[in-house]
């Protein structure tokens, strides 16, 4: 029996194209009929946070906007709402049950600005709060580890990206993501049973990315700590200078998340010097990395436009955590120490 | 001899002290000064990122202001700022050197938008950036892990939050948190000392907070890292549920910062599912915690208002840093496998 966790990683190509057909056409009427708007503020918990990372870059560079990553417990805890006057104001929520959230949605109703909800429940209260709606995905997710209502965000995401720009070129880039998506599942399949082999017995694992895979970081080590109990946490590039660095010892496995782009030569900079450092690298990129960093590669088959890229590189991260859960022997749909799929937090 | 670490951690009750009483009437004027915003973006780096994760909060419950945290790499990376209308932009550098940082006030700047620089050198290119400057600390500080300009960042941060709210009170409050300072540190000495004793070979301690601390539980991650390389991260107890509290198994040591305040019964009712997994609890709070939780307890010896609340709970995260330092006979002035004071990121 395949387990829900690979049924649904292997889903997303599908997932992906069903999202697009339905929902693009919706996105560009409602940014078409917004009202003049400075700045966005997005509210989310969980891996639904990372998708509103990928927001504060993808939006910015297509759509010029700055991105508020709202404290939700401003609207909750404290009682004590900021001001949302120039403000497109979005949440992020699978369920769309999480109360903190929809207060944030809520609030921003009352002070009349416009609001838009990503949440796979159409008649959920995030739902109810938002002027638009997109839907995520059509079938319910069942492994407690989120993958496919991940990417899904992450294409919802995009969507508004591309609908902010104004420009058509960046609607036909997002439709090819579903194929390439396909390809990169298959392509990057032995390589990360074989690395899942080798670092099964890794006592952790650190993620780092810079600029727009930042999200990606994050997702992989989210992904490693609920799976398996390890502790990790995602860094930038630039911020792990910034004393982290000094974790890195004989051996100390760090994933490089960096596919072609803009980022790329830092990532490979920080490689050497990690690598000058003992730590062991694992890279993600659709471009092979040079022998002198040693590194393990879980290969991208395919390219896509650099800033799709974290659609496609987390997809190795899913793989390589679902096989890490296979060598350990463990359940991929019932992670230890995890009960429930919705947790509402106030 | 007295490391430079312990001496700069018992130097910050002054170093506040002169803080408030050189910048407190420059601020009050700049803000009055200030043309109509609607929002903060901060850009920081490092332990002055945290300061900004303070800023999200206290702006937003003093000042009803949302808070973008910038994404400097927009800026140098990817060369596509975002627009800045209707934005407040602050940078926060202890050095002023940081050129993404910089990067971020100069474009503000280019878009006609008031700027702010918080940074211990008046003559650094974060100053020359800035309409108005807050000089942090007077006298340099020498050790590699950053206390006192922390704290200085925060009562910065503190200082423009009292005069966003227009309330007088909010400023007397303020002037009274050295001295707290000076008896906390005091007071938590010695629970600091037997906590290290007793933590000495763990291999990691995870900090949780909500709200307002959130910036501590950071910090504290920061400075376990630098000075121990110990792997750990900060998280949030809203986050914690999602996924991340599978790590908790026996005896892991969990580090939650709860003084009083809005926070507190969630942090309480954490601390509960925490001991029930059989992790080994440490509280930050100026409430002993209910025997129940069979926690250690680093008393902070008096308590400030809530939103002040960052100043005082850092300190026994400092001094529990510094006291692991000793235990394990390291030298706190020069952590492992970290050079440089300045770390300069594009």
């Amino acid at each position: 029996v395949t387990s829900f966790l690979s049924q649904e990683i292997g889903s997303q190509p599908e997932e992906l194209a069903r999202l697009v057909d339905r929902e693009l056409d919706g996105m560009r009427r409602f940014v078409a009929g917004l009202p003049k708007h400075d700045y966005i503020v997005a509210a989310a918990r969980g891996s639904s946070d990372h998708a509103v990372t990928y927001g504060r870059y993808v939006w910015g560079l297509l759509g010029r906007r700055n991105v508020v990553s709202a404290a939700p417990s401003l609207h909750t805890l404290y009682a004590t709402p900021p001001r949302f006057d120039g403000a497109l104001v979005i949440g992020v929520s699978q369920s769309g049950q999480s109360p903190d959230v929809v207060a944030v949605l809520e609030e921003a109703r009352r002070q009349g600005r416009p609001t838009l909800g990503l949440t796979n429940d159409p008649a959920s209260p995030l739902a109810r709060a938002s002027d638009h709606v997109v839907q995520l995905c059509t079938s319910p997710e069942r492994s407690v580890a989120a993958t496919k209502t991940y990417t899904a965000q992450l294409m919802a995401v995009a969507l508004l990206a591309a609908a902010l720009s104004g420009e058509e070129a960046r609607f036909t880039e997002l439709c090819l993501v579903p194929e390439a998506a396909s390809k990169i599942l298959t392509g990057a399949a032995s390589a990360c049973r074989q690395a899942a082999a080798a670092l099964r017995y890794a006592s952790t694992i650190l993620p780092i990315a810079r600029g727009i895979n930042l999200c990606t970081a994050e997702e992989m080590a989210l992904k490693l700590r609920e799976l398996l109990r390890v502790s990790t946490h995602a860094f930038s590039a630039a911020d792990f200078r910034h004393g982290s660095i000094a974790l890195v010892t004989d051996g100390l496995p760090v994933a490089l998340i960096m596919p072609r782009g803009a980022g790329q030569d830092d990532m490979r900079a920080l490689g050497r010097e990690i690598r000058a450092r003992d730590g062991a690298l694992i890279v993600i990129s659709d471009e092979e990395p040079s022998p002198e960093l040693g590194a393990t590669w879980l290969p991208l088959a395919t390219s896509v436009p650099e800033w799709l890229s974290p659609l496609s590189a987390v997809l190795p991260a899913q793989l390589l955590g679902l096989e890490l859960v296979l060598a350990k022997g463990l359940d991929p749909d019932r992670p230890r120490g995890l009960a429930d799929k919705v947790v509402r937090t106030l």
